[in-house]
């Protein structure tokens, strides 16, 4: 588990399906890479983070372990798992705002998960969504601070759909209307890198506010 | 540069020496190792941070190149580095005290800095620090959120000289007492490890207030 919040982690999604050991654990292996391993409120991690899919059969009805059936099964853990992880986000400490960031462009879907962990840990990106201010800059110093190498000449952003930074330099928009749309509950970066490749990747973070501090700053030991 | 604080790092360091420019840059790398680059408030970087060193020569006087005078220049470059890498973390946005964190017992001292680091940039510790309170779990926590393996069964801590952790384990400290230390604007934690090696590091952050959150999350791009 990686970066969930402090408050430790435990997940347990249940299905009353019939099925094996083997096909839940390699189900909950995929779901879990695309929500909970793609979440992160502040960056630090509990070693007590535990997430447990659980099949009792009660049901009576035994999943086809053929593609079709399994995919199905797949998709509705992945569906629960990525809502819970949106919860998570949400709910983080002091959180006002839900921000998912979507990158795209990177040479494989690792490097992307990889450039949208760095922006969604960000606390300079973080701040600056708490004050609904597009403060694009941050965000591609995020990305850069990566470690993944990448133009910055070919990098693009979006907020709230609002194209701000295309190839590296600022694009015109209108501040005030942006700061409005900012203001939402659900805020979205979208950063896209040109040239590399087809990677993408989504993370769930939220915006850092001084809610934040006075939660985690109070209370004792 | 790694780890500077957001408002752009400008580091000028002068000497009136008469130093070849090769002897000067291994001063400086060194240095630098040791000052600006173990220097964190938030985690993020700017594109402009930048570090010089600059000899004139005006005092006419030419360093002997040989293994003495070579030392004193480093050892007083080095001073002035970290005494800059120190005012700047003490500096940090909203921060009221100045953490200095020695990691000690690692592989080597690369790896001992990579502790240092994540500890350093951990928000739930910084926000510990803010509160003064003696949180030891979310810095053993942070520790093993490096990347650099060790047995938490062999960790110890303290805090503002007060063993707080000894093998992982909680160590009985007055509360009451190391809180009222930990309200002065310098603390120290330590981190050792038992059974690696002799790698050790310092590393220079800040705690995280209500005051960071004020002025990043309220200024305009």
């Amino acid at each position: 588990m990686i970066q969930p919040r402090m408050a430790t982690t435990l997940g347990f999604v249940l299905t009353d399906a019939r099925v094996s050991p083997a096909i839940l654990r390699g189900i909950l292996a995929r779901a879990n890479e695309r929500s909970y391993n793609r979440l992160s409120v502040d960056g630090d991690t509990s070693t007590n983070d535990t997430v447990v899919l659980l099949a009792n059969g009660a049901s009576g009805v035994t999943l086809d372990p053929k593609r079709d059936e399994r995919d199905a099964l797949e998709a509705g853990v992945t569906a629960v798992m990525e809502s819970l992880a949106r919860q998570i986000a949400r709910d983080g400490e002091g959180a006002t705002r839900l921000i998912t960031i979507h990158v795209a462009g990177a040479a494989d879907d690792r490097l992307a998960a990889q450039i949208a962990r760095s922006i969604a840990n960000s606390p300079l990106v973080k701040t600056a969504m708490a004050g609904a201010d597009p403060n694009w800059g941050r965000i591609i110093c995020a990305a850069g601070n990566a470690g993944v190498a990448f133009d910055p000449a070919k990098a693009d952003i979006e907020l709230q759909g609002t194209v701000v930074c295309r190839g590296g330099l600022a694009a015109p928009f209108s501040e005030s209307e942006l700061k409005k749309k900012l203001e939402a509950p659900e805020c979205e970066i979208k950063f896209t890198i040109r040239g590399k490749g087809k990677g993408a990747a989504h993370f769930w973070s939220c915006d850092l506010t001084e809610g934040y501090i006075r939660i985690n700053a109070s209370y004792r030991t």
